[in-house]
């Protein structure tokens, strides 16, 4: 007998069918015996119709009273779901965000969890009861105003719940069953990986993957919570009620390296459509001029990821080129029109036509030559490398959007990682 | 300068076109410096789909889930309404049942407020924001569950926080103009009244008049609490701010009788159709025969209204006739039926086609005749009398339903109420 999160998306609660769907799962898992507590989100489309109202009352609106009406959609599914399995003859209430209570910080819209007081939730679960508690929102205790976490908040809320219970697993039900070696749709060959480190994971998500959240992957890593990814469309018949010895059988499980027995050197390939190249020509080369750009950009909090200089060819100018979040470019130029005259004479070029592609393996602390040998298989298919960072278990390079397709399927070849 | 609560239906807030007329009437107020707390419903339509989804969820469904559920409409209502007055320069914040809060006892799906700790609301009040509160809704706190009020619970709601607000008047907006002599639909001289005693309000509200919650109205009467009906539909700007020694000049006040300079003896028409009559034919005439039959009524929660037993002619049988509502009339047959045994052989008849039509007034507290005259009326009309109750304000018959609008005409008429 296990405790159990068991969280699901917007597609996977569309209606009351696929609600009914959702129960027949819950209730998989506690015939076998497991105490569950089930997060949801909003019935996908009512999310957007409360956003779509909220921005015809007013463009420039009270984040406090956004929250407050979109909120309102996981409440919705909460009660339902709840209703749902009562007439299957599960015994179920609804919690939302301010009855558990689930505490956040101030920052509506995008706000933190600082705690979940979980006493009643486990008492009710102790006395056989499910939970359905609403995610993507809590409770800001200052003003007693209700807060949201953000777009796909709710992997958070199920980890965060699943710390607060701790529970032996939590389960993220989504439309993909588990993570994968890269995006299928991409590559043919893609396999799913029955296990993932939190820290694979993480990169995973940072650099593209869109399976699960960022956010929920950091808390599962801190609090080292066993985290799976399955899909809530095999019909629920057909899979196993999650116990010790058989949760890695289906789904990708993020979990402890430690629990990875045979560690690939390169566990997957990411890759991001989101970047934008900056490059700023004939910059002077002198002390302090790095500052002079960066400084104003982090200002306006603009994130900066990869960033390189060329080596200056005369001794006194030079180029530096880096990239941010394509939503951010139009503001990034801006506010480097607005500091020309600290940073001094220069041409400012940019472009969205550029991909970031990424290799990630913990396997590559111990391995050396991993980048290498990317850097040579990518030359070999002429894909120019326009930027390239690192960290200690994922290298990432900037190149030609055009080149993005044949640089994963080559990448994911090069690494032993096709399917047979 | 006054503190107002104002309340707007669902007709009222339909979409956020309707919403931003509504927050023009709050301007109104707001700009004439009076301290303002609106009361919203679900936009109309809302509270249709969210039933609509619990009933597909399960027929038979827990009433704290549906609670919890069809709430969320007023959350979105508010906060909509907040949103649109702050961007029209007027700070705002709106509250949900559990943030006032507005406390309620357990009975889910038809509760009742049992207080409303209005301490918070008051702080804002006086520091110049407008309240913007959800209506139909509270938190049980036993089990810190939402409760709702039951359909047309808006009205109860404002006039239970006008009364916590020490407000001086309750302005409840509808889709008419004010309360009625009878319904214009049917008498075209109907006149609206400019003021109505809370006695004679409460026998309207529960005679048929559907303007003005039955509860909402005994609440008021109780606490005296001066609640205005008045339209939503009339252009804000073609209406006067509330004032103490102008707020008759538009609607209807409901208010004491006291306030009333000119009574009328008859202040107003009502008449229902949804009542049924049941009639014993031939039952034995003896003690204890009205409590076989009107015992198991009132034991299956069944409300008789009208009673009328006929004189014995042979001094063993004799024929009793009530009156029971429509929707109680197949339960209260099966309820008869199964008495049987105890009320003894007797024929059992009943018809829908009745309409019960009332005269409603506290000048008849005073004047005596007005019933004489009523039956007078009736009978030179060829209309028959089926049953009567009276009360010190009113007197009802129960008639055939062809001859409704023709009763309701003539005693219209009759009183001295139609319009020039």
């Amino acid at each position: 007998m296990a405790t159990l999160v068991m969280k699901f998306g917007g597609t996977s609660v569309a209606n009351v069918e696929r609600i009914r769907n959702v129960a027949a799962h819950v209730k998989r898992e506690v015939d076998a015996g497991n105490k569950v507590a089930v997060v949801v989100s909003a019935m996908s489309g009512v999310t957007n119709q409360l956003v779509s109202w909220v921005r015809e009352a007013s463009l420039l609106h009270d984040a406090r009273e956004y929250d407050a009406i979109v909120a309102s959609g996981e409440c919705v599914t909460a009660g339902l779901l709840a209703i749902v399995l009562q007439s299957i003859g599960i015994p179920a209430r609804s919690w939302q965000g301010w009855q558990v209570p689930v505490i956040t910080d101030q920052a509506h819209g995008a706000a933190r969890i600082v705690d979940i007081n979980g006493g009643s939730l486990i008492e009710r679960l102790d006395a056989g009861e499910v939970a359905v508690v609403t995610g993507f929102q809590g409770l800001e205790p200052t003003r007693n105003r209700i807060a949201t976490l953000g777009r796909g908040g709710s992997d958070t809320s199920a980890v965060a719940l699943a710390v607060a219970l701790k529970a032996d697993l939590c389960d993220i039900y989504t439309d993909v069953d588990g993570v994968y070696t890269t995006d299928p749709r991409i590559v043919a060959k893609a396999r799913r990986l029955p296990k993932i480190s939190y820290e694979e994971m993480l990169e995973m998500a940072s650099l593209g993957s869109k399976v699960l959240q960022t956010r929920s992957v950091e808390l599962a890593m801190v609090y080292r919570m066993r985290t799976r990814v399955l899909s809530s469309f095999v019909p629920p018949e057909e899979m196993k009620a999650a116990r010790p010895d058989t949760w890695d059988e289906i789904g990708t499980i993020v979990c402890d390296e430690d629990e990875i027995v045979e560690t690939q050197v390169v566990s997957g390939i990411a890759y991001s459509k989101d970047e934008a190249k900056i490059t700023l020509r004939r910059i002077a080369d002198r002390p302090g001029i790095a500052a002079a750009i960066f400084g104003p950009l982090a200002d306006a909090n603009i994130n900066v990821d990869m960033i390189v200089q060329n080596v200056s060819s005369d001794g006194r100018s030079t180029d530096m080129t880096f990239t941010v979040l394509q939503t951010d470019l139009p503001r990034a130029l801006e506010v480097l029109k607005a500091a020309q005259a600290a940073i001094g004479e220069c041409e400012l070029v940019s472009s969205s036509d550029v991909v970031k592609v990424s290799v990630i393996g913990i396997g590559m602390r111990s391995h050396a030559g991993v980048a290498a040998q990317m850097f040579k298989a990518l030359a070999s298919k002429g894909i120019n490398i326009l930027a390239i960072t690192t960290s200690e278990i994922k290298i990432s390079v900037l190149i030609d959007a055009a080149y993005s397709e044949l640089a994963v399927r080559t990448l994911h070849s090069l690494y032993g990682l096709d399917a047979d």
